[in-house]
């Protein structure tokens, strides 16, 4: 049986959809009909989005609503009414209007005519074929005025929404559908000016002084960093190989005591190649994770700035690779399902950012969740960050809406997971060739930035037994230091506590793979190993790499 | 007798600073000896800036040090700590030392091989000139490496620190230097991604739920939208011609009753035609402020958007222009100081933008203070907001620093000071031509984007008295409505209220000249006058303008 064509059967202004049937999941494909079946985009200065037209109008109607949040809010963001000036933007309607009303300046004294990018053509993505056959992306100052594009340097570089602009926003959007189809009808998306910023945001949101977060017991040292401060106490959620148990989430959750403070709602997660630890929650995880988040009525803080660092499977060092995606649904469909993807009731606030396949220097990230929680964000957002910088959004609009579009986006990604699989392996092809391993265990990555390195401290010479002599982090320190005079900086586990008042019985190291060049990674790995077992008391390396 | 020349005398290293005689304030001049008195600025990925080589290490040393303000934090404020892995950073100075430390992507990975803008040549800064002869400067991602200049894409794009790139961070702060010089020795400077998004970090550095904070009793509304749901109370202070009232704003503090509630001690202001009233603080009165400030151990939060939208004096209708200020030295002296430059506390938090100077989409502002109080909102930002966009930044600092310099920035805004000039005095004709002097006044604002019409609300015919029959707030929004039927939108007084549960006995509507062309300004200030005279019974105007 042939399936029927992947297309959007959105009908603009359609509203009895009693006769519609469950419409396919968007596709790349289905992008450009559901863009024809709408007027074409005109989002002038401060233009608010449609998002519904974005999303299809009709696209998502056969999907449960998201659950309500009312009971979650903090009186902070209870508090919050939204801007009156900008409700006076409704007369603006008026034909023949003229506005004296926004203290907006005139496009006329920026001093730019013209903004440029240099963008790889799609397939030839080295730096160095960008540098010799890359295409100059010009945005000029009225490209919309002279029909030349949806998107231009007037209109981009004067204020905007607090949700980012119109044009950027709606490819957002059409990703988000692409890649995760929200099982809920009432899902938005916003853009941040990051997900660092967008987690002080949503625990400002939801959290008040004195009450507790869940997080991965190792978790991103930014997100303690964050809620301390705010008055909040981080309750770390045990890990295995594959991340985040929902046993142990489940077990907190159960058994808390109310008398010692209100029963934590947020869980923050990083589900893909988890900072610092490198897990990944595997699909069957996610679920399990879900429906403890559904017993226990959690909302789900889904952080996610290496979901696309998802690399090819690791075949140890002197075994053939595995073919890479040999298409854009093979390479989806390679990819662990998201939490966005099985939120039934809209409880996921899910963070990406362009920060790890883009560059961080955008500034530029989003989130996923039920429009009443994007628009609680959005209200926030207006009257502190606003959005992002315009000169980031243009440059992006113009890379992946209108040169790479979504097809060429993809192919980017697919190019990104074979670059880090090649970092991934030789970083754990020089682990296996310089690292003790009867001191210092690993997992190898599946995706992200990090390798996780156990190291057996019970097996040190100067370990005395708990509260016996030198403690764990005396230890921690001393290998640190030991390792620096080596030559080489990693990371201390304990920065990463989520909770550095609770008790540990482990100590690791994290190290990345992202940055350095091949042949330094390598040569790090080995002076690694070198303090490694000077502390534990092995000889020094032959030179050839053999013990 | 010759004066000595303006020069700084900063000598790199010294220490021994007694036989140093009182140097001279920076100058545009100065700028390129004291550069090139330190070594040429390298500051790689996320490197961390040597703020007192900007300013010079000898240049302020004759001055008083800033107060302390551990007494003023806030718990949230005092809680962070700062970053446990910039720390690390450190040993990133041994020699030969390979990080693997940091996740930061490899700039290999940024699909950019280039950044272009192209902007006006100094001197012909109109949008045709630019876009007729406008230089288009371009960054190359490695154009550090390659010795072409000191900031390129592969930095810019990478992550940054909170306190934004050394590159354009030097140029702010001499800037900053150059036109305030503040008269305290510890002054710092960071960037901001915005000055809302500094008011809200400045108010959570400073305040306490349930606290109050002081303004100008008609204000900025995203500034009580802000500080409202934060539960901050926002006490209005009265102005008068030349802004905030300081007889004022010492009765409120002298005469507080603490037992309902913490005194205050944050004066939110904006000094230079301020949003809503159009009005500007003279030097004296700003004297007298500070001295009120002082008296009762505030910090000052000078917001000042508009503070080189200072215009020329308005000298009516049909009389001569007075002309433009001859040199840079003639338009620095003619600009009113700000506190800033009376600062010799250090309890100053100046927000700068260039927002209405440049353009709002590079969501680039800074603030200056004092060392302690920048290091606080910098371990936020860190965590927050980060540093601004490196696509804003690295185009900026093209713009400012490598193509127009000090001076051709000053340039830029004698230009944009007489475009404004322009733009107030369309409108003010507009004014005298067609709004009834009976009913309506104002006076020509000094700076800024906005006129502040006062409506003699006594006269309309509808009122009756206080208590009877319609309130000021009736009589606003029906005036409204009649001007919006006349098609133009204008904005209500009563959204511009710093305690809309005060009691209020003036009636105003804010207009601004900055957006609108030319010729609409004129039709919609006669818009607006014809809906005045509906109002208040009078006949329609003639169509030549005169009643």
């Amino acid at each position: 049986m042939v399936p029927p064509p992947a297309i959007d059967v959105d009908v603009h202004g359609v509203t009895d959809t009693t006769t519609l049937t469950t419409p396919n999941p968007l596709t790349i494909n289905g992008v450009d009909k559901r863009r024809a079946a709408y007027p074409k985009l005109a989002a002038g200065i401060a233009a608010v989005a449609d998002v519904d037209s974005f999303k299809g109008r009709t696209q998502h109607l056969h999907k449960p609503k998201a659950h309500r949040w009312d009971h979650r809010f903090s009186a902070e963001s209870n508090a919050r009414r939204g801007n009156s000036l900008k409700g006076a933007a409704k007369y603006l309607r008026n034909p023949g209007m003229i506005s004296l009303g926004g203290g907006l300046p005139s496009s006329e004294y920026f001093p730019f005519d013209e903004l440029s990018i240099k963008a790889p053509l799609v397939g030839q993505f080295s730096e160095p074929e960008t540098h010799e056959n890359g295409k100059v992306l010009t945005a000029g100052k009225h490209d919309m005025a002279n029909d030349i594009s949806l998107f231009d340097v007037s209109t981009a570089f004067n204020y905007g929404q607090g949700s980012g602009s119109a044009q950027l926003l709606r490819w957002i959007i059409e990703h988000t559908e692409i890649v995760h189809n929200p099982p809920y009808q009432d899902w938005h998306c916003t853009m941040t000016i990051g997900s660092t910023s967008a987690l002080d945001m949503a625990f400002r949101m939801f959290c008040t002084s004195g009450e507790s977060i869940l997080a991965e017991e190792y978790t991103f040292s930014a997100a303690v960093e964050t809620a301390r401060p705010m008055g909040l106490n981080v309750v770390g959620v045990g890990m295995d190989g594959d991340g985040l148990l929902p046993s142990s989430l489940d077990e907190i959750l159960s058994n808390w005591d109310e008398s010692k403070g209100k029963k934590p709602f947020i869980l923050y997660t990083v589900p893909t190649g988890q900072n610092p630890t490198g897990t990944t929650q595997s699909a069957q995880r996610r679920r399990e994770v879900y429906k403890v988040a559904q017993k226990h009525d959690l909302i789900i803080l889904e952080d996610e700035p290496y979901y696309f660092l998802q690399m090819q499977p690791y075949t140890g060092a002197n075994a053939p690779d595995v073919p890479p995606p040999a298409s854009h649904e093979e390479f989806l469909k390679a990819l662990v399902p998201s939490f966005l993807s099985m939120d039934t009731d809209g409880r996921v606030v899910r963070m990406d950012s362009f920060s790890k396949v883009i560059a961080p220097g955008s500034r530029i990230g989003w989130i996923t969740a039920s429009q009443q929680v994007v628009q609680r964000y959005v209200v926030h957002a207006d009257v502190s960050t606003q959005g992002p910088s315009g000169f980031s959004q243009l440059s992006l609009y113009k890379l992946l809406d209108e040169h790479w579009g979504h097809a060429g986006y993809l192919d980017w990604l697919i190019h990104m997971r074979l670059e880090y699989t090649k970092r991934r392996n030789v970083i754990l092809d020089a682990c296996e060739k310089y690292l003790p391993r009867e001191f210092v265990k690993w997992t190898p990555p599946s995706a992200g930035m990090f390798m996780w390195l156990g190291i057996d401290y019970e097996k040190h010479p100067e370990w005395k037994g708990e509260g016996k002599g030198k403690s764990i982090l005396d230890l921690e320190e001393q290998i640190f230091q030991t390792i620096i005079r080596h030559g080489v900086l990693a990371m201390k586990g304990s920065w990463f506590y989520a909770d550095a008042g609770a008790k540990h019985d482990t100590l690791y190291f994290r190290m990345t793979y992202a940055a350095a060049a091949f042949d330094k990674i390598d040569e790090a790995v080995k002076r690694f190993g070198e303090g490694v077992r000077e502390e534990f008391g092995l000889p020094p390396l032959e030179s050839n790499g053999s013990a």
